[in-house]
């Protein structure tokens, strides 16, 4: 397959968006998650991020990058003023609702409503997880790390609840989101259904990976 | 769907490799690729990361997490000498050799050597590319941002230069990374293929999300 380089001036010169769309494109496949908060006056907020990203499994950490400025001003206030939020997988029933709650609502307008996701709150965890989603995780706030270059965000949350089927969890504590109905994305706006390859085995230096 | 509730509590108490698995499970389906990195000598190094993540496109600008103490040692030191590294996307023909060069190899052999991956030189930039790989990124290191809650970093690199198949390019700019060949992965090691359900339309308020 023959390929093409881009240079790093070739780049620069591409038109906004075009360039946008493209470097969104090249990380790979991504994680697609609705972010559930509320406001101190419990108004409920709901975004679409593709960046979260596991940082650590004791303690349980993961991370996205938020735009403060730009976008998600909602979900980024929202989360200092609780220090709570989830982070609730996409499926293929909802993801175009899922996706338009990038739409530019007003503050005092609550996506789930204009999109018809269904808030559910569970005993006295602060911020809304959302119903259709088989994968939900609660997190509290641990950190805020501001990223110079560009001024965008890493939240750090703890994992403290998470809720899933547990049908889908295999006996080595793998969750087989597949099962469960999770689907991934890609760019800015591409979402996939994915059929698994493989699990493959604890790579040693003498032996060939095996599927598991 | 009935979903079970696993509290902190509950998390905490897992079995430490229980608990790896079940919490890399949860940020969704993820990037998978290999980092190319050669270090002062001019050796090769290749290693796999699942956590690559966009974090801006102007300048275009991608990160990922890095454990440098208890693996990915070599992809550390080598980026700190050389300043430069690769990512490159993985196939369904060579997600098993990429798989394998997370064995802990001694410094001494290049995981190119020990799974059959090709390295390619391209141009004057310092770091290897795999040949295998449909998409392949040429990083400049412009950020190393520790983690305190785990000791973690966030490398963050600008993109210096791109190799992709120019078929894979739409109009926009995004690039199909499924027609390109790419995989996605879940947890510390499963992988799959994807089909793209759609893409969606830029979101409006008052507008009806569609396909594109």
């Amino acid at each position: 397959m023959p390929l093409q380089s881009f240079s790093a001036d070739e780049i620069r010169e591409m038109e906004q968006r075009y360039r946008v769309q493209f470097i969104n494109s090249l990380s790979g496949f991504k994680s697609v998650n609705l972010v559930g908060t509320v406001d101190a006056q419990g108004h409920t907020n709901l975004s679409i991020v593709n960046s979260v990203v596991h940082i650590g499994a004791n303690p349980p950490l993961m991370g996205f990058i938020l735009r403060p400025i730009t976008v998600a001003r909602d979900t980024h206030d929202n989360i200092m003023a609780t220090g709570h939020y989830t982070f609730n997988h996409l499926t293929e029933a909802m993801y175009k609702q899922a996706h338009q709650t990038s739409a530019r609502y007003p503050a005092d307008v609550s996506e789930f409503d204009a999109t018809g996701l269904t808030p559910a709150f569970e005993g006295d965890f602060p911020a809304p997880y959302v119903a259709e989603s088989p994968v939900r995780i609660g997190l509290k706030l641990r950190e805020k790390m501001e990223i110079p270059l560009n001024g965008t965000l890493l939240m750090i949350g703890e994992i403290v609840e998470v809720w899933t089927n547990a049908d889908c969890i295999a006996p080595d504590g793998y969750v087989d989101i597949e099962q469960a109905g999770s689907i991934a994305c890609s760019g800015l706006d591409g979402y996939h259904r994915t059929t698994r390859l493989a699990r493959l085995s604890y790579a040693k230096v003498d032996r060939e990976v095996r599927e598991v």
